[in-house]
């Protein structure tokens, strides 16, 4: 056996390394640093992996940028689109010409516009479904949903209870499970009801989360959003990548923390990677239960981005937009052709289906992915010039994506430790938003509002 | 900034530590480690705390022994009463004689015997509810839950809606919600009902798990049940106690594991803590993402075991078996004299109204304990000589108690890999159990299953 020294030992007060560490270089991490950097607080970021991002990540092939993280934005994002602009990026719109596809239970029609080509009644049913939800989304609050009268009573019960019971239509109850994966990476069976209005009325609504025309998906960072990332860092103090934070110390001085790259000391330390990983520091002392038991609850959902180049985009030429939804496969499609002119479809493989997918064999997973896409736009879909995987949950300093879920009982109960700081700890991250909350402008809102909390705290 | 050596290298091949390194030295771990030794196999057991005992934990006042963790045995529970004869143990049943005491709502009844003096329409229909409950248990296979053909359905919803559907009555649902809250330390609203019916059906049924004579609550070790750990101790090979684990690599050669005293290896490792906190160690490479998911799903139950010491056993006097339930209160009281003669009561404070316990100020938690006991058993219980409480939650190294909430899609999604060994990482604990899971027996149980599996798979 080897002996290890101690290293988390008690901060040397008389030379703190920073006012603040910021814990993870994603879009909330550098948004909180560059703010508290502007007001002249000195900042050291600890990013885990080897660059900064967090859930944005872009990949480059053949001189061509591609999103296999958070890509899209949207109206209703006013600190993306102040961000985009400040760095000198652009958006584009995404591809929405022609016809849509939509694969009810094995089914497959084409649309263009909004309203699928299916029985009249499915798409009452869902119009109907679509309008009492987001009438009850209405009901619970942005910022403290344990607070809505009905809070306990819907956090008791699935999103799959309630739309067995109030849906009922087994097709519109699948169509609602794809938009779910799609939203939430699980499925119904996972989630809170509370939970699941709570996210919808903060994101804008039902419709509003699954469009892309004016919806969350409307447009795209030209070059790829890890950029909003890597722009940031200049402004963001110092910031050190491969420096996975394992524990942090605070006593009434100051805290400390330990890093891969080493121990750091400071007044404050704010806390914006994933609940889950959140989870798995090591606290000392350790945090108050309710904080404790709220982060061992509230896993990752399952997202696989996938991405096939092609020659040309030849689903255009046969009048589709390369939009396709399924209700069962947990898949959706989007092209992605860049304005470059390199041909693109991008599918995500969501919730369920995603689950344990770096598990299986390499070739059974690009097979089922070509041969949805070829079964969606043609056999000219087959042969792909590249392929490329990006699965979230494989990815061990973020474990999952697009965000935590809060099963049924956890946000009523342990909801206000979401945000509720711990002494000289303070929390962000795109769940403890109020607005746009999973989004990329929901990081941004929480790196602005804890920057904001740590000054008022000093 | 100080710098920290890489404390996670490869095993040196040429010097394992040991063959099998235990990490947990709890019940599970230690009946593990000593299965493996009586093989002739090298073993080191690796234990956070100061001293073994997992969830059992006895206390000594006034020099008599008190649980404050883990109690109860019962029929059934063969491997229990195997260890307590080979350690020369003894048990006492749990005094059931007089009165108990249902706090219905606010309303306190008494009763003798098992049916309490309620409404007996609420009797009825709280019967059929059992025997409801009990019939659909019968379906859910106890090694491979998930394998069930309604797996899916009852994942998908939590308990407290199969209950509001099928119970209907607010009192019955109140009282199974009272005992949900003591077996699992959590709500109806929390639980899926595919967890919940796998637990009971495990545990012997619904009845079996609520009742004290012939249940599991029958008898407990006199001396305290962490006799049983320590009793284990000299027969499990070499046990370092204040041992965290920190961080699991492994190869084709073996493990290495490195704990706050050092860094063993061996090769294999069986990993027998709470699943909460085994999401807490750093796997190198990483776990695949099955287990990775689930574990950052099974958050604990909140329990917190409060005792209160008196000169007399003054309830017997009146007539009272010193059991109680409320719906409400989340709490249940039992006699706790000692067969030495010190007179206690001890209470259970359970499920949502235990939890964030330790952040409230004493002084309330004790008022809240003793008022409770003066309205069931008289104003005598207003003052006891020694009042003591042992929150689990607020263990840093356990996370809560009684057990892991499976919360609904959980169980069915992930759960095959509670059990499936990770290369040469295996997994125990009572949570992997095919029967009794969740209590002392099924700790022992998943002990011997993992000793024979390692042994196996050399």
């Amino acid at each position: 056996m080897t002996t290890q020294s101690d290293n988390g030992a008690a901060p040397n007060r008389g030379a703190l390394d920073a006012d603040v560490i910021v814990v993870g270089g994603g879009l909330s991490g550098l948004q909180a640093a560059r703010r508290l950097v502007a007001k002249g607080q000195r900042v050291i970021v600890l990013e885990a992996r080897d660059q900064v991002g967090g859930r944005t990540k872009t990949v480059e092939v053949n001189g061509h940028r591609f999103d296999v993280g958070g890509q899209w934005t949207g109206p209703g994002q006013p600190r993306m689109y102040a961000l985009i602009k400040e760095l000198g990026l652009e958006t584009t719109p995404t591809y929405a010409i022609g016809k849509r596809i939509l694969d009810l239970r094995g089914r497959i029609s084409t649309y263009s516009g909004m309203i699928p080509r299916v029985n009249p009644w499915t798409l009452i049913v869902a119009q109907i479904g679509i309008w009492k939800i987001d009438r009850l989304c209405a009901q619970v609050p942005k910022d403290n949903p344990w607070d809505c009268p009905r809070a306990l009573e819907w956090d008791g019960m699935t999103a799959l209870d309630w739309a067995k019971r109030n849906l009922r239509d087994e097709s519109v109850i699948a169509m609602v499970n794809g938009a779910v994966r799609v939203i939430f990476g699980t499925d119904l069976a996972n989630l809170s009801f509370l939970h699941f209005l709570h996210y919808l009325h903060s994101g804008g609504g039902f419709a509003k989360l699954i469009e892309s025309h004016d919806g969350q998906q409307d447009s795209w960072v030209v070059g790829g959003a890890q950029q909003l990332c890597t722009g940031m860092v200049p402004l963001a103090g110092t910031v050190h990548t491969s420096a996975p934070v394992r524990k942090i110390t605070q006593d009434s001085q100051g805290v400390s923390v330990v890093s891969d790259v080493g121990t750091f000391t400071a007044k404050r330390v704010v806390v914006t990677v994933p609940i889950a990983l959140a989870d798995r520091i090591q606290y000392e002392p350790p945090l108050p239960t309710m904080r404790d038991q709220m982060t061992q609850r509230c896993g990752m959902g399952a997202t696989i981005k996938v991405l096939a180049l092609y020659e040309s985009s030849f689903w255009r030429d046969a009048g589709y937009s390369g939009e396709s939804v399924s209700t069962d496969l947990g898949t959706i499609t989007f092209d992605d052709t860049t304005p470059g002119g390199q041909a693109a479809l991008l599918m995500f493989v969501t919730g369920s289906p995603a689950r344990g997918w770096s598990e299986r064999p390499a070739e059974e997973r690009r097979r089922f992915v070509l041969d949805t896409l070829v079964r969606y736009f043609g056999e000219q879909a087959r042969n792909p010039t590249h392929y490329l995987e990006n699965d979230w949950a494989a990815e061990p300093f973020v474990l999952g994506a697009p965000i935590a879920t809060f099963p049924p009982g956890t946000l009523s109960a342990f909801g206000p430790a979401l945000r509720a700081p711990v002494g000289r700890i303070h929390w962000a991250g795109t769940e403890t938003a109020l607005d746009s909350t999973g989004f990329m402008e929901g990081a941004l809102e929480s790196g602005d509002r804890v920057a904001a909390e740590v000054l008022a705290a000093r």
